[in-house]
């Protein structure tokens, strides 16, 4: 039996990574998603990843089922009050999308829109939290896709926090590949998912919450299979999914984490990203391709270590193509 | 290398089934979620989805990321107008559930309830519907996984046209081992689960959907994640997911899809379950159990092939366990 007859592909940009072998191989059993070995599966994964944003016992992790986006709405459909307002920073799609989840949900909504290829101003920020005390909530993108550009969570944290409002930060393409301290940044709510830098399949998103804004936040979700709390609460109680999740990447992401451990954690990863993106914008750059971001506003001169996990976009000199 | 270095269980309930080693192979690849190659297998998979369902050229297949809850409330949340209001008939928890996403979504809900061990009575569905002309949408589960019942999807379809409403059936546990031909028994919208009968891992679920029903509820959808027609929408245009999709959880259920046809198709596996149902009932008789369902409410004493696809629900005799 030949276990890999295809040649595919080596990057794919947007959508999920490549993962190891031994990844997909973790998804070679069928296991009962209410049998005990199950259950310390998720046990495992939950406290792994409340390790990797910092560790800190205020927080939890919760699955949710589905991509990224189920996640996010997830977060804005569950934790809004009925009277709460939500300030997202913009800078791409995927700041725009979080304004369309709060629209769909009649979430009331202020939208601060920066230029693709700059960060948020932070003193905008500022202005607006001061000026409406309506803003129940300020929401951003850590690695805005749409552009690989790394927006400053951290000085938008101490600003919301200075202001006692909650900060939800979208951390898709960043997480696992760039250290974030989840208390250290003032984030309530950060929210990845598991095809991205931990390299597992996609399946599902996850949430690490600060288990005190959770608790303020009962009894406001819009849905039930992306309910929140109701999530949290049943996987706390009896370590259990509400509703039969996906066991075969919760396999695949176990081994990811592990992978990630064995490849020396986060810095180590965020380093061999760098290599690549070094590698992919050398050689585009032979090719007659510009980076479309300078690499101070791709959040790159600050920290070596600090990378876009998605190669930034690209503009070709040339006109007629 | 060892590809089964387990001895895993033979039967999951509830949960997702116990699924082929090729069937799991198949997920031993990255796929980019908007290649061609993948788009391909999205089509291949709707179609024969559309197949199953009798073929009729007024249905389409939906996938929709999440458990099978996430299908149903998919549909609930998408297709009901705002003035609308949905008659459930209930014998099991998944009926309730049905309950509780329409009113976790504020959506207008009448509630029949019967007995976990009878199906729900056609004449109830006629007289409610006669006496109710704003309920819109009637709702049912086909095979209650609650005590594995079979309730009349033929008879409550004929009731419901008859009164020209829209009708939704949950066939979680019976879509892929139980004939159903989705224009003969007037279903506007059947929803069914990768991980049950066609024998795929967990990771989506699948809405086949009348088209005509799917236009006449443009704009009606509560979230984003969830919006059934622009899901549709998005399948329809570019043959892609609005969202990063289980891409080896697509694979696998491919590979189901194939091996249910080698199989002999919908009856051969019907047969099969039936087999196991015989072998379990007779093999827990033997040790004191009776079964809670007869052959006739569990729908089995007109035809053969037609079997509960999940064990029934068995009480002790003895009291002292």
């Amino acid at each position: 039996m030949s276990l890999s007859p295809w040649k595919d592909k080596a990057l794919f940009t947007p959508g999920p990574l490549t993962t190891s072998m031994t990844v997909k191989q973790a998804m070679l059993r069928d296991l009962g998603s209410r049998d005990p070995e199950f259950i310390e599966v998720v046990q495992e994964i939950r406290q792994q990843l409340v390790d990797l944003g910092g560790g800190s016992q205020e927080y939890t992790a919760i699955l949710v089922q589905g991509s990224g986006t189920f996640g996010i709405e997830s977060v804005l459909s569950s934790v809004l009050p009925p009277e709460g307002k939500l300030l997202v920073l913009v800078n791409g799609a995927y700041g725009k999308r979080m304004v369309k989840i709060a629209a769909v949900h009649k979430i009331q909504v202020l939208e601060l829109a920066f230029s693709e290829n700059t960060y948020p101003d932070p003193a905008s920020l500022q202005k607006a939290l001061a000026n409406d005390p309506a803003i129940s909530h300020v929401a951003v993108v850590h690695c805005e896709t749409t552009t690989g550009i790394i927006n400053p969570i951290e000085t938008y944290g101490e600003i919301v926090k200075q202001h006692n409002r909650s900060y939800i930060v979208d951390a898709m393409s960043s997480f696992g590949a760039y250290p974030i301290d989840v208390a250290e940044c003032g984030i309530d709510y950060l929210v990845s998912s598991a095809n991205k830098c931990i390299e597992g399949v996609p399946g599902f998103s996850f949430v690490l919450a600060r288990k005190s804004s959770l608790e303020a936040a009962r009894g406001y979700a819009h849905s039930l299979s992306l309910d929140l709390l109701a999530q949290w609460d049943c996987l706390e109680s009896d370590g259990q999914f509400r509703f039969t999740p996906p066991t075969h990447a919760l396999l695949a992401f176990r081994q990811a984490l592990r992978e990630l451990e064995w490849e020396g954690g986060v810095l180590s990863r965020g380093k061999r990203y760098w290599i690549n993106y070094d590698t992919t914008i050398s050689a585009m750059r032979n090719m007659g391709f510009l980076p479309y971001l300078t690499k101070a506003s791709a959040g790159i001169s600050s920290h070596r270590s600090i990378i876009p996990t998605t190669p930034v976009l690209v503009s070709r000199i040339s006109t007629n193509v």
